[in-house]
């Protein structure tokens, strides 16, 4: 072989260009890249649209010329836009219908709340049920999305382990008993301490089926438990479902808060607005004593929302009690007047907008 | 276009074929696919190898047939080995050095151990940082990768944020105040509050720079601490590193236990050996009348480390003084006799192992 630039590159780099309009998918995955020649220093790109028309062909084109100039100098690039076949149409559009601006046919859903906070273990899973509990007693339908694929918690602190039923259209949601639609990936496997080892892609994919192929029917809120982290489910959650504000969750730690920091810096790079911030943890009360006890230290809290430019929604106490309820499923029955309260006022705040706009 | 089959579909499925001998790398990132022409339904692939007497050609050869074999029933598939070019062995050898077979040119290091949970927040960091300071008051020399990239606690709770040195042959880890060598993304990022938003492929790069391209030096012991989750991160640690052993941390909670299991079933589906587990956030004692209180519920420890078939090793309080260090980033003054006893346990069975072996 004379030539010393190789299709494999030539894809690899195409691969890294996301469409303009589908969140989340590159040009050849969306087999928009049928066909690469190169031939006497010539790069030969056929670049496949589902018609000619289309009003992203322009920057499409551009994108590829981009990302192909610094390929070699001794190249000229071509690029040649044909209309896809029926096969690659179909290719096309069942990916674009995954992406956020497909919703899901059979189901409504009004807004969708993601709970985060970068740190593990401070209790998003636990702020996630109870802020479900407290918005499902205003009597508002509300389904819950466990986007925490390796360490999901919210069908334990619900008490449930059926199987959802599958339909031709989807998967149906299992509902806890006060009505709250729930899905996670345990609920799918054999065995619950079955691990989940996938890679991030694999990770995406199902957060995706979650959205998109259950049967949700009409939801007033759907609250998504997001897992640690700022990779891939974080990702995918916030550019491919269409989220209407998060929550975080932190600890009193500083180190809990420089990772909730990290979080809010994403969320604000992707556009997510904040709603607020919850410590949790925030101290506990002895039970021998009744004396209030900083556990994790000094609230930092207070600093923290500053930083982030949110609102402190509350500080939530660490109660062995709730710990308890969350281990045997009887999340439902515990009524946080804290939670309750922030349930009111995101209803309201967002009814007001509805008025307003 | 007539062709059913395309060129990029033919790529994306070569792109899943796992190389026999280069962990985490395909096929066609490898350049081991540099032209692939379809015509009068022939598939014609052209097999890039560094020698065409490489031992696993057959193998490979087997699993392009295999991965191409639902493609289309009307296709012929047909693969033309041929020996890579200069310029295509550099980029395959570059990649082959990146991977577990090849260790660092400059480093001599021991022991490799792990500490994982699956779980968030049940410090795993903690119990890497106390057991790294314990070794290192055995007179060791000790490493800490921290392989948490998107939630990064290692270096405050050191007290660190010095830049690491470059140098031509690699970065050198930082040394904190008892001579323990770190390496973490915190110290490599201009902001500490700045995310880390990449996709799990980005992440498992990073944790391998951080084994391969870090002038480690000569180490006793190297403690990686995991972060939460059996994803991108855990996955490339198990198979890209060569570990002797896993420590896992759980939590009283039963939520935690679950998430430990999941985590415990990874280490034994890729044959990494569990050293033990140690239950951290026992209880704590109330300042104030001195009695203990169990805050997360009563231990399920006994059970968990009976279900995943490995001893208990401890059981850790929680101490807020402890806390109050760690974000301080003086954890190397919190003498545990605990993880003391652990780091002592350890070192000594290892000695006793070296000595039969």
């Amino acid at each position: 072989m004379s030539n010393s630039v190789h299709q494999d590159k030539i894809y690899q780099k195409l691969a890294t260009i996301r469409h303009p309009e589908i969140p989340a998918q590159n040009l050849v995955t969306l087999g928009m890249i049928p066909s690469i020649s190169i031939e006497q220093e010539i790069v030969q790109v056929t670049l496949a649209l589902p018609n000619l028309e289309v009003p992203v062909k322009q920057e499409i084109i551009r994108m590829i010329h981009e990302s192909l100039s610094n390929l070699s100098e001794k190249y000229k690039i071509e690029i040649h836009p044909e209309e896809m076949t029926p096969e690659q149409k179909s290719i096309f559009f069942d990916f674009a219908k995954k992406a956020r601006i497909i919703h899901q046919k059979s189901s409504k859903i009004g807004k969708v709340l993601a709970v985060m906070s970068g740190k593990g273990g401070v209790g998003k899973s636990s702020v996630a049920g109870l802020l479900a509990s407290s918005l499902r007693r205003l009597g508002l339908q509300v389904g819950i999305l466990d986007a925490d694929i390796t360490g999901p918690s919210i069908p334990m602190m619900f008490g449930i382990d059926q199987r959802p039923r599958q339909s031709q259209e989807g998967l149906f949601p299992i509902q806890s008993r006060t009505g709250i639609k729930l899905i996670s990936i345990n609920l799918l496997l054999p065995d619950k301490d079955q691990p989940v080892v996938w890679r991030g892609p694999m990770i995406s994919k199902a957060i995706e089926q979650f959205w998109a192929d259950i049967i949700w029917g009409n939801l007033d809120y759907l609250v998504v438990d997001l897992p640690p982290g700022t990779a891939d489910a974080a990702l995918t959650v916030m550019q491919s479902l269409p989220l209407d504000g998060i929550i975080l969750v932190t600890s009193p730690q500083d180190l809990a808060g420089m990772v909730v920091r990290k979080a809010a810096n994403m969320a604000k790079a992707i556009g997510i607005p904040l709603i607020g911030l919850i410590e949790n943890m925030s101290h506990t009360i002895c039970p021998h004593c009744g004396e209030i006890i900083d556990i994790f230290g000094t609230s930092k809290a207070e600093s923290t929302a500053r930083m982030i430019e949110t609102t402190l929604l509350a500080h939530l106490p660490l109660d062995p009690q709730f710990a308890e309820k969350c281990d045997n499923g009887t999340i439902e029955n515990h009524k946080s007047d804290i939670l309750d309260r922030i349930a009111d006022k995101i209803t309201k705040s967002y009814a007001a907008a509805n008025i307003t706009s």
